[in-house]
This record gives C-alpha cells, structure tokens and sequence, in this order.
C-alpha cells in the first residue's frame, strides 16, 4: 500500500559519524521486494547499553530476548528486520531470536547475549530466520560509518519518512554526538503500529546511569505520545554507548552527585533527541496530516494532568475534529470530563491556537473566532485545558484521525 | 448530513399501550427543521422514578437537572428536546431547565422538580427554550397512549432508525409491561454521541426498589456497550413506574426477601429490555456496518475481564479490521496485552466465529480458516478470548469503525 509522504514530514539531517558506530541494511525478501529489510549495527567491545520496552502483556519475542540480554548490561551487535514483527510466535519465534543471536554474535565475536534482536510488521507469522541469518556475513562486510541513513530506511514499515536526528552533548571538558533513528508508526500487512529507536553515543557511561536516564527521557517523550492507543507489542528503545569519547571517567557509583552533574548536560541533550525522535513518530502516525500538542495545566497532580491529557488525545471524536479543522471545544470538554480524574465543569478553561474559547463552564462570548480558524488548517495545532484545580501540568502529543487511518488499517492483510 | 439506514437496524416492533403513560413529539426548531424535536411523556401522580446519568465530570445542565429531582422520587412529566444538548452553558443552561420544568410542571399541575428534562445535540450552545416552552401546551393536549413511536422518532439526532422496544413480566399473579425508546449514536453538529432512554413500566415498585434494579440493569446493558469509547456528557437512562397494574403490593423495605422473589421476573425482563435497547444503539454507532460480540473468559476475575473486553472492543486497530473483515487476531492480541490486567501470553486463546485461531502463543497450524472468513463476512461478529487463567468472564458489545465514522465526525459543524 504505498502511500504519500506525510504532509508533516521532517527532512533527514545531516548525521555525522559516531565514533565506534558501524551500520548497514541489505534486502533479504523476509516480506518486502525491492527493498532493504534487515539492518545490522556493530559497537566495540566495551559497549554499555539501556533499554526500554513495550508495557504490553503480550511482547514479541525479540522484546523477550532484548529484556534478558540487558541484564548484561553489554552490547555489541543490533539485528533488526522489517516485514515481520515475530510476535505470538511460540517455541519458533523464540528460536528464531536465539539463532540470529548466535549467527549475529559468531562473526563479531560475542556472546549471543550481547546482540540484540528487534522485528517489526506482521503478528503471528514465524519469521523465516534461515533467510535473515542468510544475509549476516554480507552485512557485517558493509559495515560503515555512514550507514545512519541506509539504517533508518531499512527499519521502515509503511512509514513515509526515514526517522533519524542527532544532538552533541558536554561531559567535563569533553563534546560527545547522540545520535538515533526510529521508526513508526505505518504498516504494510497491516498489524499494530510499531515503534522501534536506536539510539547511540561515543560516551563511555555505565549501564545503570545510561538506563536511569533513558527511563526518564522515555518518559518525556515516547510516553507523551500516541497515533491511535493502541500500544504495540514490540515497541523498544535502545541506547549504546560505546565509550570512544575522551572525557573524564564518569563515576560507577549510581545515584552520585558528581555524577549527575556530569551527566546533565548529556540528559538534556537525550531528552532533547528522544523528544524529536517521538514527534517524528507522530508526524508519521498513519493517515496523519496534522501534529496535536495538548497542553494541561491546573490539574490536582501531574499524574492526573498527564492521564487528562492523553484521553483527549485519544479521544477519536476530539482527532476527528480536528481532521475536520473543527476547533469543537465541546469534544474537549467531553473528553477531560471522560477522563475519570478529578475536573470541575465549572472551572474549566479551554483554548486553541492561543485563544481561550471556553471557560468557567460556558463558552466566553463574543470570543475572537478568527485566528482560531486560521489556526486550525496549519499543520500544528495546539490546545490548552485548564482545569483550575491544582498545579498540576503535562504535554502529549498526537495526530489526528482521517479517512487514511482507515484506509491502511481497513484493508484484508493479504 | 442525512445518512442511509444502519445495515444493522431493526424494525420497529408494535408498541401497545402502557397503562398511565402518554407521549406526545413537535417540532419546536431548535435547530432542525421539517422534523419534529420535542417530546413529552406524561406519567400519573404518584408514579415512582429511577435514573442512571453520565460519568463524565462535565455533565449537561439537564442531567444536573434530573440528578436534583430523582432525590424526591417521584415523576409525573419528562420533557426532551433533540438539537441542542445544553451542556458547558453555565447558568443559562440551568436557566433553561428550571424554566422548562416550571412550565411543563404548571401545565401537569405538579411540581417543578417532579419534571424531567433531557437534551441531545450540539454543545456549548444556549438552548433556546423559549421555543420549547412555547410548544409545550399544543404537546400536552396531543398527549396519547399510541405516541411511542412518535416520541421515540422525536428524540433522534443522526440516529437512522428510531429505537424502541417492549416487554411483559409477572409480579405475584399480574402481567405487567415495561416499554422502552431510546436514542444515539449519532449526531448531526457533529458533536458527542448522546444516549437517552426512556423506559416505562404499569408496575408499582417503589423508587428505591427501582433504582436498585436500574443500577444492575444498566450495568449488564448499557455499560456493555462501546461505539467509540468516548462518554457522552449527557447519557441520562430514566426508569419510571405507574403503579397502574393490578398486583399484589412490592414491599416498601429494601433488601427484602419476599420483594427480591416478588421481582425476580421483573429484574429478568427488564435486563433483557435494557440489553435490548443498548444493543440497537450499538447498531445504529456511527458509521457502523458491524455489530461485534466480545466474551472474555478465563480472566482473574470479572472486574478484569470487563476492562479487557472493553479495551478490545475500544482498539482502533481491532475495529479497523472488523470493517475490513480481517479475522486479525493479532490485534487482538495486542488489545488484550495492552489493557494492563494480568495476561499470559501462553495462555491466551483467540477465537473468531466460534473457531479457534490462536492459543498457547502461537497461531494453531492448519485450523479451519474457510468458516471463519465467511463469519467475518456476515453482519454479526463473534470473538472469543480465553485468558487461561480463571473464572472471570464478560461480554461487551462494540461496532466496526469505518469511513462512515470520521465522515460524520471529520466535517465542519456549521
């Protein structure tokens, strides 16, 4: 099903290399023709790495494989194939993960426990490893530095556009590069939406404070966002450091001042790049054409401000509004109301491209209707919900909902 | 936005006269024209009452309303105007309610609080009562005990076919009957789905008596059913009770014995009448083409069971499917990991039709796909979800989520 590229799609920036990154992608036909569908990236030894994995109870095995690899906080190898997701795959999907571990970890040198696996597309069908392993030597002979665009291509499902942006960082007198790339959220079979970023640095920093801070910056941005709800049974975020930079050694001990200090900058610089990386998810959200921010202030807490803020932005009628560039603050209403946390009708204040449209339980009269108008046929649109409880915040973003959602995910699979 | 009828309507069964209650629809203009918009339904003095409203923290005025008047008990009129749902409108709003209140109230010759008022429409618009109090001497002389279907086609907004339905049950030795209309989900604005109903009965059950079998009715019915999974803020289900029929005396004490066996006939007719109803509103869900059964067994308890039933029947992804008649259990899958109750992916087993695809974690090799593909053809869909993992079951009822949904619900209100 080719589609169009997004309307709120990013171009690729430039991506220099990382040093100690080597990526390459080749076609192996595991569904696609004429396409690059596996991808492989390689780390020195040394590498530490972080992970972040889906909340669904029913994960891939990938995810699995991923989860009991980390507890060596090592990496040194990233398999990842598109077209075909290896979920609810049984004994089959569990050894396709450990043979493409071992082929993966055999020509670099490694235990299997430090490659790490990810698929992404069809649910249910076994994946036919014989043709991934198949393509792995080719592969690792075309590793390359400047492989960060082949990589992000060939990750892609029914994405419209390759996902990739990088960030330097200060540690001591040191620059570091985070660099990353992801993928989400089309499909081809169709199946569920899939989210899958792969991020690396040439820091040398611990497994525990990597993770520490990938937990939080996961929180501020993946888990701000959402297409359509449904939470994927194979998203997963990676993050290797390969420990080529030169800066002074960052402590071992977790939860160390000095530490945190010295990571600050580095935390600011993730947050930053994980935050682009998910909007860009977004902006490719099936049958996208318009980028949501919502922003909820005055909530009892920032739990009940963030739970506000992600029921509007799944409420199907409140995307179909503004799919319809319709600024129906009622829809709004509702969905906070809906939301099950603590709101008064009465205190409510909503607004919509920087103007207060409703408040106080009663649409203001004689509000300037004109640049909300203007505003809702942009390609971003913002709404404000004030709840005039508490100080309670949270941003989320998302997308709204068109006739293309229904078109990629109406359709029989075969 | 004149829509063609739902595939999935019913016919309008006969409707015979209830002892004591009157209905009488007119066209008022609101805001349509060239259909009627208003609806008394008059009951005798002494008839007792039960009501079950929205959960949303932002309920309309009426709803407010009728909130304050159930505490008494006691209804003699309700009066329900379609084309405005008088919500987020402030004291106007309420205004409005005790001005139509009072009025009709004068005209039945009881008190304003023994009126019931109900809105379905656009949001955030004062509601023109003027225009309703205005018609409602003309609606009180065209009172008749053969105006059911009158009031049910008065209460419709995009509904494409009135809903309404009827049923007989013993209490001690006497028949007695219990008729109900209902509207939703449909809209014109477009705004939220409003759902309403009306349910009368010539039994003489004390108030309290009917609530407590409201409550556990709408539960079974109601509360079952999904079409979008956004909460209206007027969803107003009133049971009212004439007290007409001739039967031996409902014991006046709750909690009794004697009175739970007197109305254990009555319980079962009106569940089946509420499933009735709550399942013709499902079939008339925007853009519906078909209706879907989901039983959950297996699950930790029923609680759980429910909540991953409804997150099922909620799935864009599972929906989008349904409409593209995909058996895709994979989403299934994923609906029922994300739901966040207790699942074991090995244990889960996915049927559709009344065939097993998936179980153990993996898809069952060779299963029968002939059946299934011809069941996902048909207009009524049936899945099956085994957690493996206790005794909890439930049933929930949702519709497929078509094109048809974001044309009603993507185009500009005005």
């Amino acid at each position: 099903m080719p589609t169009a590229v997004s309307p709120l799609a990013v171009t690729l920036p430039e991506l220099p290399p990382l040093a100690g990154v080597r990526l390459a992608a080749t076609a192996a036909g595991i569904r696609y023709q004429d396409r690059t569908d596996v991808v492989m990236m390689e780390v020195p030894s040394g590498s530490s790495a972080a992970g972040v994995f889906t909340s669904n109870k029913c994960p891939g095995a990938p995810v699995d494989w991923c989860r009991a690899s980390l507890r060596g906080g090592r990496a040194r190898v990233v398999v990842v194939n598109a077209g075909n997701a290896n979920v609810f795959t049984g004994k089959a999907g569990r050894d396709a993960c450990a043979a493409t571990a071992a082929a993966a970890g055999k020509l670099a040198g490694c235990p299997a426990r430090q490659v790490f696996v990810a698929s992404t597309g069809v649910i249910g069908e076994v994946l036919p490893h014989d043709k991934l392993t198949a393509v792995l030597p080719a592969l690792r002979e075309g590793l390359a530095e400047d492989g960060w665009e082949a990589a992000a291509r060939g990750i892609m499902t029914t994405d419209t556009f390759p996902k990739a942006t990088t960030r330097v960082a200060q540690i001591g007198d040191a620059q570091v590069r985070i660099t990353g790339i992801a993928k989400g959220s089309g499909m081809i079979a169709p199946d569920m939406a899939t989210m899958l970023c792969f991020v690396f640095t040439d820091a040398k920093i611990p497994a525990d404070a990597l993770q520490t801070m990938l937990n939080k910056g996961v929180r501020g941005s993946f888990n701000c966002t959402t297409v359509d709800s449904d939470t994927s049974t194979s998203d997963t975020v990676l993050l290797i450091a390969t420990g080529q930079a030169k800066h002074s050694r960052v402590p071992a001990a977790d939860g160390n001042a000095a530490r945190n200090r010295m990571l600050a900058d580095f935390s600011r610089a993730l947050n930053d790049l994980l935050l682009d990386l998910a909007l860009q998810v977004v902006r490719d959200g099936e049958g996208a054409r318009k980028l949501v921010k919502i922003d909820v202030t005055g909530a009892v807490n920032a739990r009940s401000a963030k739970r506000i803020a992600m029921t509007v932005a799944n409420s199907p009628l409140v995307k179909t509004a503004i799919a319809g560039e319709d600024a129906n603050w009622g829809r709004i209403v509702m969905a906070v109301g809906k939301a099950g946390e603590p709101a008064d009708r009465d205190r409510l204040s909503i607004g919509v491209g920087g103007v207060w449209m409703a408040r106080e339980g009663a649409v203001i009269p004689g509000y300037d209707e004109a640049p909300v108008v203007a505003h809702m046929k942009g390609l971003e649109v913002e709404i404000a919900i004030d709840l005039g409880l508490g100080r309670g915040m949270a941003t989320v973003w998302t997308c709204d909902l068109t006739h293309g959602y229904i078109d990629i995910n109406g359709s029989y699979r075969s």
